[in-house]
């Protein structure tokens, strides 16, 4: 295992020092690994958080700031933060008018939201509402899951469903936002090579040569298939046909995400962006806006996800509002 | 060879279509593989172009948008761009304020875009001034290069000198500002495994599973030495001594960029930020802004590297400035 870090035991907190450090505008709680916005919580606005296993940055850590997260849980690589974490972050962002937990859809998160959710709003009165991504067509239930994975979607939710927050709106309308996104996205992943888990030393699993991964997750869990690599035009073939059987994208304008797994350059990605524009062109689907390179990713695992975004005029406003965070930032 | 291409031999087109098609505010002249800003040439701006081999996305092509670049020329991987297509370019931004050539010294592309200025003022008499990038501290020549190679200064330098071009100063005093921005920068990098060039279809070089490269070319060219695979720790130091011994940075304060050589995802970079910030403190010298990414990349290579820049009052304005590239946002 190659990797630039100090220690597998160490990686997580030796990341959040060096987010603390690059982004003066976050304030992290080492000890509960949280990352904050400096400025929570914002008088009037409902606060959101997320959080899940690291090793997908700048998920979830890197999408707080003003537009987009209040705050951001850091569990261990691949694995969900823990119940105390949410409800300390949870306490943190209220600002009474409550709180949105967004969640992918994996069985520790979904479980350890649920929990910190009911004892945040026992200890506190804070009110809590939830939002669970599972716009992954490539499998039902998977390791780590029951029903679908939440993936590429939970990016573009986060930012829409936090200008929907910095809006004023009240706690019910920004979570009918961002359930809104997650019930119009679709996404689909692949890997060219399989990621390797610091602590595990190895990669998660074997892939030949000459092999991918169709439909693989964001830790590595299997897919719906291994076949021979093939050019890009033909993965992203394999990727739009389940997305586009799965949802009827032609009425409306879409927002496209093409998003890299950590180990795959950007020429790469928008060599993959060309074939799905073009799929995207051939099946009557129009593009509205666009997204392309490395936002939820599994490590150092070379593949892409593409991610699909049916949008009316409310939600491509919401998208194009301003979002200062380290990961997406434009209008300020 | 795994990537997400078609065919090595349409790797450079086909990843121009894709930038094409994410991004409506550029145009991209496929046949002579420039990228233009949308509205250029800008009305009593100087014009900025730049260019080089491809294979180092979001460079150059990703920063060509307001407040940065005016055009970029893409060559073949790792391969100079031909006069004709700065010529063309040079042409196309040059609104009658003259135009900047923004340089990385490797032999052929310091030829060509000498060249190219020549035969613009010749045909056209538009006036060019020329700037070289040569903050790699590694090495003096090196393959491709005679003295110090052009690394990652070039991305700080194209955001600054383009903000000195948006406010509307003359050639002269862009050029100024950018030869001040490369005299105040060093950088040095390294690499945890070699890029594949997809023409070539195997890496570049071999590297033991248990060394790693210290000064390392962004097209894989060869650094001061390989030693052992080690901690981030000490990677940081590797990176940082030849850095601050090469240049007084005390007195100062300092833009810090972090850059991923592609194949290294962001986690292990802000890993990297906390060395790099924890030896700077030591060493007394005060961080003003920061840069975390993958930026400058060579292809898929694993590895970083390091950039500082002195920035006065001046150039921490300038690199302020609002920004609209695919690769650096801000403010717009």
């Amino acid at each position: 295992m190659k990797k630039l870090i100090n220690d597998p035991a160490t990686v997580i907190p030796d990341a959040l020092r060096g987010l603390a450090a690059a982004h003066s505008e976050l304030r992290v709680d080492f000890e509960n690994r949280i990352v904050y916005r400096a400025d929570a919580p914002v008088s009037g606005k409902v606060g959101l958080i997320s959080g899940g296993g690291s090793g997908h940055e700048p998920l979830h850590g890197g999408f707080v700031g003003p537009g987009m997260l209040d705050a951001a849980c850091a569990g261990e690589v691949f694995t969900s933060p823990v119940p105390d974490q949410m409800v300390a972050a949870t306490k943190a962002v209220d600002a009474g008018a409550g709180v949105l937990h967004i969640v992918k859809n994996y069985t520790g998160d979904v479980m350890n939201f649920e929990m910190a959710a009911e004892i945040a709003a026992a200890e506190t009165g804070v009110e809590v509402a939830s939002v669970v991504t599972n716009d992954d067509v490539a499998v039902e239930d998977s390791l780590y899951t029951a029903g679908r994975r939440g993936v590429g979607v939970t990016v573009l939710l986060e930012k829409i469903a936090g200008a929907a927050a910095e809006e004023g709106r009240p706690l019910a309308a920004v979570a009918e936002v961002a359930r809104k996104v997650n019930a119009n996205g679709r996404s689909m992943g692949m890997a060219l090579t399989s990621c390797t888990v610091p602590a595990a030393g190895k990669p998660t699993f074997d892939l030949p040569d000459n092999e991918m991964e169709i439909g693989i997750g964001i830790h590595g869990e299997p897919g719906r298939r291994r076949v021979p690599v093939a050019p890009a035009r033909e993965i992203a073939e394999m990727l739009m046909t389940p997305i586009l059987s799965d949802l009827d994208f032609k009425q409306d304008a879409v927002i496209v995400f093409v998003n890299g797994m950590g180990g795959t350059p950007l020429i790469e990605l928008y060599v993959m962006y060309h074939e799905v524009a073009e799929i995207l062109a051939k099946s009557g689907v129009s593009i509205a806006r666009s997204l392309v390179g490395p936002y939820i990713t599994s490590l150092d695992m070379a593949g892409c996800s593409v991610t699909l975004v049916k949008a009316d005029d409310e939600l491509l406003r919401l998208w194009d509002a301003p979002v200062r965070t380290p990961g997406l930032r434009w209008g300020v």
